[in-house]
């Protein structure tokens, strides 16, 4: 059963086991570093289908569909789907996931959101109120460029400080059984809205860190581990800019993550080869790195304790239109590699 | 410790308790059938805030600020906010609350958000996971008509069939223990997205009740509990036309909630008097019905045993002018009062 440590730490003591995993990509994101990696690419965009929005939520679906495979799931057996995205009214997930006919809690956490939602599957698998639970998110370039900032036809300028929202949507099958060697999730810790006083839409990195330090600082407090004591420590989407200023931040606390710190927007793309600035953001980003390197990584023994910190900028549009700062948040996940029982 | 009966009823086995509540309401909300019953009412629609946004946001921070003064509570003392609602991005959250500086885990259930964050809330709480919790959300008529259909200076003309967005907001917080009597939260259920095909973004209460008739159907099959074991059944937000939609597709399942069936869109206003056609809707209305209406109602002893089901259109603008459907989902909470320990 699940024990709270401190604020909003949640051990897992009786660890969720991740069942399977599915990545769905586009065009760049086949052309980066983890392109061999993904379930499925397409090279169009669109997914076959007739507009970006209607793309994104065939994403998801597919992303579920592949992970429900590759874990032999049929769909009732899901007892309930956390999920969410960046579309106005998240429709990427409730558009992309009505089809399922499953229990469906509606999240928004902007690109934290898979943490977020695995945070809750975990925690509805471990307190015995699902033996499945599914965790979906995706994000789409061209929606999310369209809804955010500019139409894509405007072709705008991008400065050096922004992002690039991934295409791509990730899924994960959290169940209270499995066989070894698996990844567990251990410890979860739910973030706390920091707003550093950005309001540039073009610089989420710095609008993000302040937030992903705080859960990282609280977490190593409230879970009584260090830095030292994972293997690897990945932010979701800092990017560059938003990599650099977290390490800072944290320094000051004399907490040092240059060792074991990745940034998922850092490596889902090439930034020498591939025009995307700062790095990759988006929901999709860090789910689909989870999907195709972490989770990878673990199952072939590479890492043993993992920190995912999914990070979301709660950019509004018209918000920002109205004087308003970018508020930031971020959501963690303590994942374990179990070679046997006990390990 | 919670345990699951069929697929997603959750069975509250030591009953998270609700501690303290308030309601937020505009002008319309005061000349309403409850407008004595809220906690704070403002004749001035835009919260003497600069625009419709930050008025939402305002009444956030209000209702949940007076939720926590009625139950002496700190800022501190918070675990974990659940909050979401209409605003793109949720803004009426993420901007609402990050003052308090509290854990917060954004959801987004359109019109069905006070259910799931009630939901979410009793389950961090039954397992632990909260010593205190907070459910929040709200609505705004002016930035859910600017944002779903019409700026309102375009003064269009709303057919018979359309519901009036309540200006209002709810805050509830859910803990561990609490004096008696008192109001618990002895089961919820987890609903489905139910797609009925409605294309009308003037016909939500169509669009909703299939979702409504589909969680009561299954909570009653997974709690073996009829409507006859409760006192009061109250749906979120269907409105005159989708009220009588549910009763009628619950009749063809032999499930008669006629003598036991209120609508929070139906209390909330005066039709007669009210120029608000088929009834309130909004996050805010069925939240600011249970703080008003529903727990005074049971705290008073006058019910015992309620059930409230939200509901919401998952509608999305976008995908309206896209030629898609309006999918409808619903989460559901029985209420128990409690006089004394045992009861």
């Amino acid at each position: 059963m699940a024990k709270l440590c401190g604020r909003s730490t949640y051990l897992l003591e009786r660890p969720p086991v991740i069942r399977a995993f599915a990545a769905v990509g586009g065009q760049k994101e086949k052309e980066g570093p983890l392109g061999d990696r993904f379930d499925f690419l397409s090279e169009d965009n669109l997914f076959n289908a007739d507009s970006w929005e209607k793309a994104e939520s065939k994403m998801q679906r597919l992303a579920l569909k592949t992970a429900m495979n590759k874990g032999g799931v049929k769909k009732g057996d899901l007892n309930v789907l956390f999920a969410g995205d960046l579309l106005n009214q998240c429709t990427g997930s409730s558009y992309g996931l009505r089809e399922f006919m499953a229990p469906f809690l509606g999240l928004y956490g902007a690109c934290s959101t898979m943490c977020e939602s695995l945070l809750m599957a975990s925690v509805f698998v471990d307190s015995g109120l699902a033996h499945l639970a599914g965790a979906v998110t995706s994000s789409h370039f061209c929606s999310a460029e369209r809804q955010y900032r500019y139409p894509l036809e405007y072709g705008s300028i991008r400065p050096p400080t922004s992002q690039w929202t991934a295409t791509a949507a990730g899924a994960v099958l959290v169940a209270e059984e499995g066989p070894y060697p698996r990844v567990e999730i251990r410890r979860a810790c739910a973030g706390i809205i920091e707003d550093p006083g950005i309001k540039d839409a073009n610089n989420m990195g710095a609008a993000m860190a302040p937030a992903a330090a705080c859960v990282l600082r609280r977490y190593f407090q409230e879970s009584a581990t260090a830095p030292k004591d994972y293997d690897r420590i990945f932010t979701g989407d800092l990017g560059e800019v938003g990599s650099k200023l977290l390490l800072e931040l944290l320094a000051r606390d004399h907490i040092d993550l240059s060792a074991v710190h990745d940034d998922c927007g850092l490596l889902l793309y090439d930034r020498e080869r591939q025009d995307v600035h700062a790095g990759g953001s988006g929901c999709g980003c860090s789910a689909s790195v989870l999907c195709c390197h972490i989770l990878p990584e673990m199952l072939a023994g590479r890492y043993k304790d993992v920190i995912l910190a999914a990070t979301g900028a709660l950019l509004s549009p018209t918000m920002v239109q109205q004087g308003d700062t970018i508020p930031g948040i971020s959501h963690l996940i303590h994942l374990h590699f179990a070679e046997k029982e006990g390990d």
